[in-house]
């Protein structure tokens, strides 16, 4: 295995996760393209070798499975040619998320057009796919959380998707910006406050609407915490569907994977999930107005990313899902 | 003036307020019953004198204005013999906000059946009112923040309010739970983190549809920070509602009030609204989907608690409504 | 394998950790004396057992070893019986740390007189003593920041020691004051804050100058974190010390040792070392003054108490010391 | 009253009070050098006014006093030309606190040689020359913390000062760092962690030592919260010094100053000061050892800047020393 990418926030996640696989050598670590070598303090007696400059032969020479956790546009730029090369390539950034050319052309317009299929890389939808994968997509933070929640209750027809939007109130820890400082993510800018950005305007909002076939208005908000991301949902409900409909269909869509934990109506929090690959999910309901509001929580670097990543990889090279993410 | 239960977070805040009033001499500073007389260390300086024990005779004597911040229970027995003996009382509790006899017993169990008419203080909103007030419930610090943002749409019309509820997404810092330690506001369990309570089960979702006259689904969050709610609203438009006359309704509504900022689409943050009696309010639309979010915030200790009560005061004594406030 | 006490933050770390051991099986959890079974919604699918009531016959019929995470005079009370039950015991209470008596009456009144000899269980300086333990007690959180830094220096009679007290201003995270909600503990209370607290009056002070053999001013403070210590060390060096005398002999102590890192004049930081066992050292020094600055930074839930717990136990049963650890 | 560099954390908070100043009238708010015009959204409604470009011109010619909130090289390239205009100037930069010439060019290299007295703007201890001052360099954040404890009993002859140096372990907010985004300061580098920084090598402690005669070992970390000062101070007491000849001391030294609170034995907190130009200064000592600690609290952007500066002003032009501070 190889990164391309080690050295920021996702970067540094997926080499502690890949450096005590159990299954797999980690045989290169390397950075962004034009970074030069460096080693990671925080990584020391975990990874003591340093994290090299980015090498595409050496990369490809050396790994059978590559991870990207680089920006959007380099993802975009080194992917193909590794895929060519017949590596299995897991990417993590958004560049080949969304299949429709138009939009893909308006959020991530370095991308190019894909020559073979891109897997979507949220685990729990998509298994079967990834085991014949050649270049995985894996997906987005925020669209994790949703798409875990709402999937299931759409595919089975018990919310009103006509009329209003699916509401998606998001609100992540700030590691999700990134390791570039900027103003947004000063430390004094964030402490003790909150913020909403992106409204009506996130690439996020066209990856989830389209996993989810359906309309949704996502608003992201800045928390004063480095990781953890939580997500209040609102939908109304069918006429006819109670709390048993809703807790059946998602323990059938679940109950078989390791890391989907429902909690029903004791709604999760932030806390119980950073540092674990587990999304949990939890929903409340109210008869009388037919509303429901599901409260689903992940580590956004985890199973937002990095965790996530792994879990792909030991889908697609069949690896037990859990291994190495414990 | 005197303030009785001057020891909680709000009171304190109330008393640092009143303490450099320009106007009005703060003559008592009182505990809640049963407390034991104390100095508060962090006041030195600004309130030098001890927080008695409460004492309702002597607390009638010194005060023509008495503010309660007290727990519910104790602000529903206290409130009624001070307005008997011609106090001008302002209850920053819960106890006397609802009007309804039936959502007030749910709610608010030991209120007595107010023998006097009870203003509703949210200055912005009642401002006339508030000039021959005897009993002044204070508005929520949730519902100031919902009400001052919805109330001037709805009664313009221009929100849908048959179908689904309005949505109002809450964050609050955990200064709004109070000063008695719990598990849910234990330092270890807040910071890092972020939950959803009171999901479908919260009084100020009463309060709130009482002075909206619409039905809303309320979700509150514990924020992990001390102070500061900020809230995320979601409503559909009436057709051929533009962005123009939302703007409109809002400064109609809010040009002569001196602590209603409209930010327009530049959103507010909590950072911007703590330590003052501001309430920030910003909003954005999509025209495809006709849906509108707006963004609320406040301190929930000043212009959600004690700030507000020095504002309804001024109003009622006719001082300049910012007086002590700046 | 058996934990009494795995509800409390140290006692969930523990389950943790042990319910993934590679070489040894959890067979037994329970709360502390009193506590009723309960499941702990954070660790479902880490350990969907319940934590049972606390049974001393169950826990000692199925386990071999016994981890005591239970406040210091409930470990005091169990400890005994257990290891005349031929239970190895770890205690992450003080209880059993104090080898005076005089201190020991002062500290942890409620400890009896040691039967059988206690291994102060601090892995880094006793593997030896570690192999045949029947009650090792675990060292606290601040010592063993504290004895890992300055104990090989003082070996080395590298430092002053008579005349003015080696100096450790230590920090601390919240959750080293446990689980029970206190006025010092609420969240409003701890947040944008620091304090100082036990100043001349904190029986870790005893346990560091117990295992040092000189004196200490020691002074904690409560960092507004959930997690991680940082201690920085004022010491005076013997004439004629230089950096390199510093260094040789941290690295001729340490440089076997798998969990203590020397970071050198690149100072450690609590971020590089939360949720690990690490302990990480750095060193400053002017010669001109002849003062020495040393900033270590450990976990306190981790190396500070479970990780060492279980470090302990590693070299006891003649695991490899990093098992379970990673 | 006039302002350059009214857009960093600590213009912001010198305007924020100066606009308010009962007894003079804030009548130019600019930025730095080279910054344009701009509005600071979170003060609207307290100066609504834009912050217009730097124009020494404009401003010498609205001001007889002017505020200088600007980078070290900036504030010494301004004052010089101010002063010579007959303006009086409170820099709040550190261009003009080293009196000693070398020293000065070693920290400051950009200040040039001052042509008039400049008084150190630590307004307790220097009343008597403020009142004549023309340039007035206000005392450093950690500086005034420092001072304000050690001083009187440095005078007062209670601390040994031969042999080791005065120990000054001090935690700031992530603010006394400035708004520019650095690396060290994006938020997710600060959260949840601590850092030691500067160690032999920060230009405080030479201001320090200036001011105290006396040598110290100050170390500096970064807390992660954004405003606020704490230090712990240690030094060794002389033979007979008891706990009555400190607090003696102390009170004659600040009983007359309003923003001195003397707090003994109950240590003070920076959330007790954050927001407010107060120095809380508390100790205590082990008569056994001679060892006395001390623990100081600011808030650093008030009384460890914008306060100070107005402090002096007040002093400086004779209104109440407390004027536009409460």
């Amino acid at each position: 295995m190889g990164i391309a990418g080690a050295t920021g926030y996702t970067g540094v996640e997926l080499l502690r996760l890949l450096a005590r696989h159990p299954g797999a050598r980690l045989s290169a670590a390397m950075g962004g393209p034009g970074a030069p070598p460096r080693s990671v303090a925080a990584l020391k007696r975990v990874w003591d070798a340093p994290v090299d400059g980015l090498d595409l032969d050496i990369l490809a020479s050396q790994s059978e499975a590559v991870f990207l956790a680089l920006p959007d546009h380099a993802a975009a730029e080194i992917a193909p040619p590794l895929v060519a090369r017949g590596k299995r390539v897991f990417d993590l950034s958004g560049a080949f998320r969304l299949r429709d050319a138009s939009l893909r052309k308006r959020w991530y317009p370095q991308t190019p057009e894909p020559s073979q299929p891109v897997v979507y890389g949220l685990t729990e939808r998509n298994r079967d796919r990834l085991r014949d994968s050649t270049l995985v997509a894996c997906a987005g933070c925020y669209p994790t959380a949703a798409i875990l929640a709402l999937q299931p209750l759409l595919e089975a027809k018990l919310l009103v998707t006509d009329g209003a939007p699916l509401i998606i109130d998001a609100k992540s820890g700030v590691s999700g910006a990134g390791k570039t400082p900027t103003e947004r993510t000063h430390f004094s800018e964030c402490h003790g406050s909150l913020s909403a950005y992106g409204v009506f305007n996130h690439r996020h909002a066209a990856e989830i609407e389209q996993e989810l076939g359906a309309r949704v208005t996502f608003v992201p908000h800045l928390l004063p915490i480095d990781r953890g991301i939580l997500e209040t949902i609102y939908a109304t409900l069918q006429h006819g569907v109670d709390e048993a409909a809703i807790r059946a269909t998602l323990h059938a869509a679940y109950d078989g994977s390791p890391f989907v934990r429902l909690t029903g109506s004791d709604l999760p929090e932030i806390k119980h999930v950073v540092h674990t690959n587990f999304c949990d999910i939890g929903w409340k309901l109210n008869a009388d107005t037919r509303q429901l509001v599901m409260v689903v929580c992940i580590d956004n670097l985890v199973k937002g990313a990095a965790g996530q990543a792994v879990q792909n990889f030991n889908v697609a090279f069949g690896f037990d899902e859990t291994a190495g993410l414990n």
